[in-house]
């Protein structure tokens, strides 16, 4: 915008500059201004209304607001696959030097060769192979070290930009927007717990303390006179589907208010949350954006969204049409 | 005090108003007014005070202000017996009735005559079957709403008022002045973590979410079409010595600022907190009073403080003498 010099242009100049703060205090003004007016919108907004007018039907009191998300599908992307997974495949590479038996030895043989569906052959239990050596062996502070390194300079595939961009600015903006209305924000995922944490604050608001996740045990060991936490290569819990309300019950105990996931593996999740007593939220991120993010659902490999879209869709609860409903999907890019 | 009737006498009567109520006001203003003065208290006042001075050169932004504190003999007593144990007894008790099979079978068939040395003959795999019968086997509701019942109920034996009035009142002052110096306070105790969350939100100030405890399994399941979790009779992990970092890791994933404890069960969290980066604050509980509470120590069965001890008197972590440091041991009774 350039200063004009004729008194008309001014005073217009100054109209014009009323209606431009107007129109960002506007945007300022909603809390969800990346969410289309829709439904979705509305039934989230309705909802936080209710449970927190003092006196209402509908009230909560502020320490029993809990909300609890899923992380991947839910507040950052998870195609072409888990972000954790591309973590735990480029720590295998960094750590190929140091193990020169992988050559022979399978499942790592296949996948340093490049052949992931070679590696993969050996099912599940390949998978864990290289899961386990990418997350145990070293010490929870040596863990987190290495993912923040990793998450400070991996790059989305797709979009080439870090993984911590590749989170939905409308959820961003529901979370800001529960905590502003006394809600505590939790993370319930099926993701290591560890790796979440090394990052979840920044990038979400969320603490260390208010993720919930799949553990793998960890060891207290006295290292050279200093206690240390070695991070055995044995699962202790895992954080999905009948493991959510589980693993909810163990970390929180004390069920959601709200919960919002995007897949299957979220469903006992909102079944837990809708058991509630009173007026409760379960909301779903439906993936129907193929030209922006992804479209997938029944027959997806990664977040498989079948059963619990049924249950949403008969009993009303919030589905989340990622097309229709978001404005935008990932936030501006950050100053690089 | 009577109303005096001679003008002198008013004056010297309003004088002593005067100083009666600076007396009040004096208390009132310290936060921690059960604690003599004397070193305990110093440090810990010295403490909360250098990591809260804004531009300090100790001090540590709010989020990171964590601070944890075993359960037994350091919030609440626990003596002559864990009061969960006296809680496990009463429910074997109770159930007693529906289990006839018991009559034959030990350790309930000594238990239940009375005979607690006979039941208790078969050693640690005896007492896990008293009390997994006691704690296992119903939902997690079920299970709350029987520890709230029995809380409600049941009296210490040698103080005769309910054991939610046995907790220490300097240690409840010393939980509220460090949540006001912006603290977030934890129990991280060896007791069942559902056990203590019945009534630690009430008793003190604690919500669900700040309650790492030992845990059993449990299992979601669908029962008449609603989702609910089964208590299983089967230890998920226990919260206690070396499973104290652990389970502080696992359920917080941040390292305590400020821990305290009674017994060589903390020794390990104490050692934990110490090791982290700049200023910590360990603290012991010495049970050194006989008259008002009990004295015990390094060959205590219960509460045993024997190589913590050694280890704070090394290394001059604040060692609580309860005959000294206090004024007063308990909360006056609430109004009955």
């Amino acid at each position: 915008m350039h200063t004009p010099r004729h008194p008309l242009s001014y005073a217009l100049f100054a109209v014009s500059l009323v209606l431009a703060s107007a129109h960002v205090a506007a945007a300022a003004d909603d809390p969800l201004s990346s969410w289309n007016d829709g439904a979705a919108k509305r039934a989230v907004v309705d909802f936080v209304q209710r449970v927190t007018t003092p006196g209402g039907a509908d009230f909560v009191p502020e320490p029993e607001r809990i909300a609890t998300f899923d992380n991947d599908g839910t507040l950052w992307a998870e195609q072409p696959m888990y972000f954790q997974l591309a973590f735990a495949f480029d720590r295998v590479k960094g750590l190929a030097p140091q193990h020169p038996e992988w050559k022979k030895q399978e499942p790592f043989k296949s996948f340093l060769a490049g052949d992931l569906k070679g590696a993969l052959a050996g099912g599940a239990k390949a998978l864990v192979q290289l899961v386990m050596v990418s997350h145990a062996g070293v010490t929870t502070a040596e863990f987190e070290q290495t993912v923040k390194d990793w998450i400070a300079t991996a790059r989305h595939p797709r979009f080439h930009r870090p993984y911590t961009e590749c989170m939905y600015q409308p959820m961003l903006e529901l979370l800001a927007y529960l905590r502003t209305n006394g809600f505590k924000t939790y993370i319930v995922s099926g993701g290591d717990v560890d790796f979440m944490r090394a990052w979840t604050e920044q990038v979400y608001g969320i603490p260390p303390e208010q993720v919930v996740g799949s553990t793998i045990k960890t060891k207290f060991e006295m290292r050279d006179g200093k206690p240390v936490l070695m991070r055995l290569p044995e699962v202790d819990f895992i954080d999905d589907k009948v493991g959510k309300p589980v693993g909810i019950h163990k970390f929180i105990g004390r069920r959601p208010l709200l919960a919002f996931g995007n897949s299957d593996g979220d469903h006992q999740m909102l079944k837990w949350t809708a058991a509630g007593r009173g007026l409760r939220f379960m909301g779903l991120v439906y993936h129907t954006d193929a030209e922006r993010e992804w479209a997938y659902d029944r027959t997806s490999h990664v977040g498989q969204l079948d059963k619990a879209l049924d249950e949403a869709t008969a009993r009303g609860w919030t589905v989340v049409n990622m097309q229709h409903d978001w404005k935008t999907i990932f936030p501006p890019p950050a100053g690089r």
